[in-house]
């Protein structure tokens, strides 16, 4: 950190020796994962400092806004339409939920069988380790799985104003009916929270600035396709995971820069791997500051990765909301067409994950797909066997990985991931 | 068996090997479990020879009404209305799901850590040994949990003529309108596919059929309540799955005449056990046939069971519907009303089960609970926390019990139960 904010983390209530901890931790575990990387952009130079202001400067920026009257909504999952938010002139951030913390307290009021996502979200509320959870005036929860749904519950025990999102679990007419209700719901009681009437101005230059970010992403996207790869795979998932909580504009701008580097690269058939580096597509689970282990066994043993079909990628980045509607109204259904799209495994069916996977592998070259599952998280590991079948039966190499935030596995992890990429060659 | 049952099973496409085996095991588990029991009602005779019977007789019967013309309805869950299915002169049966059979198989299309009532259903379905799956013309799943939900989009290709029914997840207008949309939609479905319209006579009639039921289930909770408990918890377990396949008018009949014995028997001051014996409810997960795990092993151990709060038991059979209505919209609400209400752990919050759980001791004069959690069931397992928490507060002790259908853990779980009701005395 450039400056010290012990007296601001001590005034969210930080528990400062953990969080010293913590961020002792985070910063050896970015050192040795993303610094140690070769031939990185020059223009990640901007996420290197992010990172390392990441409970700092950020924190800062949130409580000045705070300060000037506007309120801060944390959320766990990309179906917290952030337009909504914005549009009520309030801040959109992702709470922490990347790494285990204080699991001890955690398994006395949930399951030990639950998954690392979930617990760590827990672990950062009861170790007192989150600035961005205790600077959030609201904490919007939704029902998407089952441990999450019911995990909210008791979050509302420990957290203040948790408010929760109901979701439909499939894509018919009466389920697109319940997303609308809910997302109404929502605008009203962003509204009522921020006092900030939503107008269609207010909500079109939302719509202006999420679309940007999500475009820039895109682009960047698109860049990984080349051969050789002009960015890692680990570098590209940062700017993935920090699309939850930067300055949207800023963000944007700075994304933007990258794309512009990676093209100058691409021109000159530069990349961070040799032309012909088996690329793989990772598909799945969520992967939260600071989960980089997957990316980072990957990408020591031989193989790139090449796009990420997560929430933390492009289940929650893919497709822009249309802008061209001239009420509130039309703006708030081109909003709810967008989220109900969403491909996550909680609907059923969810045919459109595997179609976009497809798309995935064709569109980035990719040679195989990773299955990266959470343990416990029910949804993906039950989607995982069809989803694996399916693109196998298509010819894509396809291996299934269950796995949590901790390090015991990683041996028996890095093993099969180079046997994979043996069979990719 | 009384009669060879061979060729029926054979024409149904079971493994006679297989199914053998299975027969096997199960009449030396009753034989075991049931037989052993002392001091039993007389009346029990009935449901031993329905056990007896339990892939023979009862299948022939359903065979019969299909040769007559009749459809047969299976399913997983109390949440698939009887009432609808009856009035569409079709049957319902509960669907085999309570048993390890083919895990082997199992585990190629489920995750391993999916429950043991999702694994052994899709058991029952590979292993070719459960002839009430293969008598059945159509299957309705429910989206449940996430484990199901996911579940039955795998079912589908391996089963024929499986339909969902979507269910909400939060008891608010827009739920109980996705849950009316849905009853509406089955009712549909039903009438399609029997041929039969539903009319307010014939859905009266099945409103008044399966009230019966439930009346003398109920009858039969409340005779529980006294003390020398007249009948014992495996019993009336056993009435309670039974519920789910036998003919309901003749089921109606002989839980009727169970009670009159237990009437006598407790005018006489005659039980089952001594008089003073710790009392327990058991809350939590179902218990299909021939899942009789628990109850054995805490009847064997001091104690007897005197109310389960299950979908096997209370959650399942508890409120009737108003049979007053006088057209077929007032009695499909009446039907709505009363599905709404279950107290299932996938809704969020889920105040009703523990009040229902606290009504429950008090009514059966109980001195404590078990919850039964099955492993990886995720909305029971997440709820059993705060369950205990509340239960515990209110000074009810509470033992919560994470289990699966093997018997690898039995003697720690018996250890486990003997200290607990060391605690009740």
């Amino acid at each position: 950190m450039s400056e010290n904010y012990h007296a601001m983390w001590a005034e969210l209530g930080l528990d400062l020796d953990a969080h010293d901890q913590l961020l002792q931790i985070l910063g050896n575990a970015y050192e040795q994962i993303y610094l140690a990387q070769k031939d990185r952009p020059e223009s990640m130079s901007y996420f290197d400092f992010v990172m390392s202001e990441v409970h700092g400067l950020r924190i800062r920026e949130l409580l000045d806004e705070k300060k000037a009257g506007r309120k801060i909504i944390g959320s766990y999952c990309v179906f917290v339409p952030e337009e909504i938010v914005l549009a009520a002139n309030a801040t959109l951030v992702g709470l922490c939920s990347g790494a285990d913390f204080a699991m001890d307290e955690v398994e006395k009021i949930l399951p030990r069988n639950t998954c690392a996502l979930i617990k760590s979200s827990f672990g950062f509320k009861l170790g007192k380790v989150c600035p961005y959870l205790e600077s959030a005036d609201m904490i919007v929860g939704e029902n998407t799985c089952d441990g999450k749904k019911k995990a909210y519950e008791t979050l509302k025990g420990i957290a203040d104003n948790v408010y929760v999102m109901d979701l439909p679990q499939v894509k018919s007419p009466a389920g697109r009916d319940l997303l609308r209700a809910e997302f109404y719901r929502f605008k009203d009681a962003m509204e009522a929270f921020t006092g900030s009437e939503i107008t269609v101005e207010s909500l079109a230059d939302a719509v202006g600035v999420v679309n940007a970010k999500r475009q820039a992403v895109h682009r960047l996207s698109l860049l990984r396709g080349h051969d050789p790869a002009p960015v890692s795979g680990l570098d590209a998932l940062l700017v993935n995971q920090v699309f939850f909580y930067d300055n949207p504009a800023r963000f944007t701008e700075s994304v933007n820069k990258i794309c512009d580097e990676l093209e100058t690269r691409i021109q000159a058939s530069k990349g961070v791997f040799p032309s012909g580096t088996p690329r793989i597509v990772v598909s799945g689970c969520p992967q939260a500051v600071p989960n980089w282990k997957l990316h980072h066994l990957v990408e020591t043993s031989g193989a790139v990765i090449v796009g990420e079909e997560s929430c933390v990628g492009e289940r929650g980045t893919r497709n822009l909301t249309n802008a061209g509607g001239s009420s509130v109204d039309d703006l708030m259904e081109a909003v709810i067409d967008r989220y109900f799209k969403i491909d996550c495994a909680v609907f059923t069916p969810n045919p459109d994950r595997l179609e976009h996977i497809e798309e995935m592998v064709k569109n980035y070259n990719a040679d195989g797909v990773i299955h990266y599952g959470l343990q416990f998280c029910q949804p993906y590991l039950m989607e995982s066997i069809p989803v694996e079948k399916a693109l196998e039966g298509r010819k894509i190499p396809v291996l299934r990985v269950e796995t949590d935030y901790g390090s015991e596995d990683t041996g028996q992890l890095k093993t099969r991931i180079e046997a994979f990429i043996e069979q990719l060659r």
